[in-house]
């Protein structure tokens, strides 16, 4: 079984090769968790919701692949459809990485996107989103529609569980999920925060979302971008989330910078090119790759998130008692085969 | 004027160029509140609170330094004169990068440190650190020591504004500053935890803290990380922070990832050789860097948490009414000149 990194990187300490030192033996690791999990705890992500970007090979002539989970209905707004257009046009084969900022984003699209002369042409048929769509009010009144609508009463799967810490620890502190929104949490494999009865995707480590221009323009879904840094939740219900990476987003992250304004690379030569987007379920079935989610639904992601917050294995002195939603990276793997 | 890259890179939007569409006028933005700070408030960092790392140069014969600031008192701890007294013995010279995990750490130190017939002596007279140094028990008993004490009813700056949005947003919730501890917030150009009368530092992306083994053992500085990820606030009070990345971050989270296990290289030669980590104070005098912080007690740092916070700036649609202490990069500059 392999374990995307992007998922379990985070969940692991900080000490050195256990071949030089035998752990003690204590409570599970978050990682161990999700490997302990049971095969009914997994969920097939669609090869139609499954974007695979191919790079150009690094110097050492080693593939480079990145695998995008879309999201899916009922989350999915009308960029999905576009990047569903676009990815089917080959529309991206060709270009390039244009930006990487450190601590922020990885950019990718039309070098020439912004010179109508120059510009590739679009398909036809991509939607134009109003820019309402990427926010409600957060009250439930009409000065904007809802993204998603939740029924009352109806929580989120909650990351982040209180559990008495083994040792002395903090006292009792009334502590919320979420800074940014008091209802976050998980549902059908995606980090929400949630407010009454809305609720939005979050920005979190190797989240996608489409790049745009100053308001009202909300971006086609042709150029994309991918979290490198600490979550930049002052984007959300700023900017559409359209999905995240699940495999490969080293070969964004470790990127040279880009050393002209917001990151953006100064000489053509030092972007990367894209030598192709396709969606998983557009390519021969040999090719196919195929991932799986850990059901947050599932008591094992109830587990892990429990751990994730109150770390009991043997590296940690003082569990924080506590974790915010994009420390509990949602778990995902190739499928076992 | 120079402004580290680490320090406002988050601070940017995700526009395009300038040059291609001109910005409406608007609020300014955290950055334009950063540059305009006047000279009084901005602090300067002394030479001999500054590490300079100098690594091997890159592929391109590109030079490659990363400036560490030391904690000054009062928030220095035993750990941070280890560091001095290594820097002083050349300790790191011609020792590694050893690791790069994804969305977590870069790790530098002995490659061979665990193997005792191989590892590098270390320099005499370090201290050796108990780990009761590195928590309280947030409640002021004597379980364990206080690691900073606050007196009462002083609170640290608070880095969260709360505003009023410029439309229809949020209703009114409460939200603390932090999950993790209630009462964070800045002081002297940091970024703490509060609890009642116990501060603490956090981790935040680019801070800078010792790598160890199982507890009891606490390390004694000269196996050293840095964050390049999503914050690891379980880490907080279980790892000795010492410092942070004011300079040259790019240079460590852009390094190709490690294949090991926890991100370590699994071969010698894709380590990058560090030629020389030193104090600043101890360097010639024409060869010492000088960089300031802006105070986090000024009221320019209060106008630029504000606008972290309440995004106004016109590429923003809502503003996110909160930004966590992790989103409120503490801004440092080279010393004008």
């Amino acid at each position: 079984m392999r374990i995307a990194r992007t998922s379990i990187a985070a969940a692991l300490a900080l000490a050195l090769p256990a071949a030089a030192q035998e752990a003690p033996k204590g409570a599970p690791a978050p990682s161990e968790i999700v490997a302990a999990a049971p095969a009914k705890d997994w969920v097939a992500i669609a090869p139609s919701d499954l974007l695979v970007m191919t790079l150009a090979p690094d110097r050492e002539g080693n593939k480079r692949q990145v695998m995008i989970q879309l999201m899916p209905a009922p989350f999915s707004q009308g960029w999905v459809g576009n990047i569903r257009k676009l990815a089917a046009a080959k529309w991206w084969d060709g270009l390039a990485i244009t930006r990487v900022q450190d601590n922020y984003v990885v950019q990718w699209g039309d070098p020439d996107g912004e010179d109508k002369a120059k510009a590739k042409a679009l398909p036809r048929g991509l939607s134009i989103v109003p820019d309402k769509n990427y926010v409600s009010n957060g009250v439930g009144n009409s000065v904007r529609p809802m993204l998603w609508t939740i029924a009352e009463g109806d929580e989120l799967r909650r990351g982040v569980q209180r559990a008495s810490p083994p040792r002395p620890a903090m006292p009792p502190l009334h502590r919320p999920e979420d800074l940014y929104a008091p209802g976050a949490g998980f549902r059908d494999g995606w980090p929400l925060a949630k407010v009454y009865q809305t609720a939005w995707p979050v920005h979190c480590y190797g989240m996608v979302g489409v790049g745009r221009n100053y308001s009202p323009d909300t971006g086609s879904g042709a150029e994309l971008y991918t979290v490198i840094g600490h979550a930049p939740r002052h984007l959300d219900r700023n900017i559409a989330l359209v999905g995240r990476v699940v495999e490969g987003i080293e070969h964004l992250s470790s990127l040279p910078r880009g050393t002209g304004a917001l990151g953006f690379y100064e000489k053509p030569e030092q972007r990367t090119p894209i030598v192709s987007i396709r969606l998983a379920s557009e390519l021969p079935a040999a090719e196919q790759p195929s991932f799986q989610y850990l059901s947050t639904e599932s008591d094992s992601f109830a587990k892990y998130a429990d751990a994730r917050a109150n770390r009991r294995d043997p590296f940690f002195i003082l569990p924080a008692g506590g974790a915010d939603i994009c420390n509990i990276p949602v778990p995902v793997r190739r499928m076992p085969g």
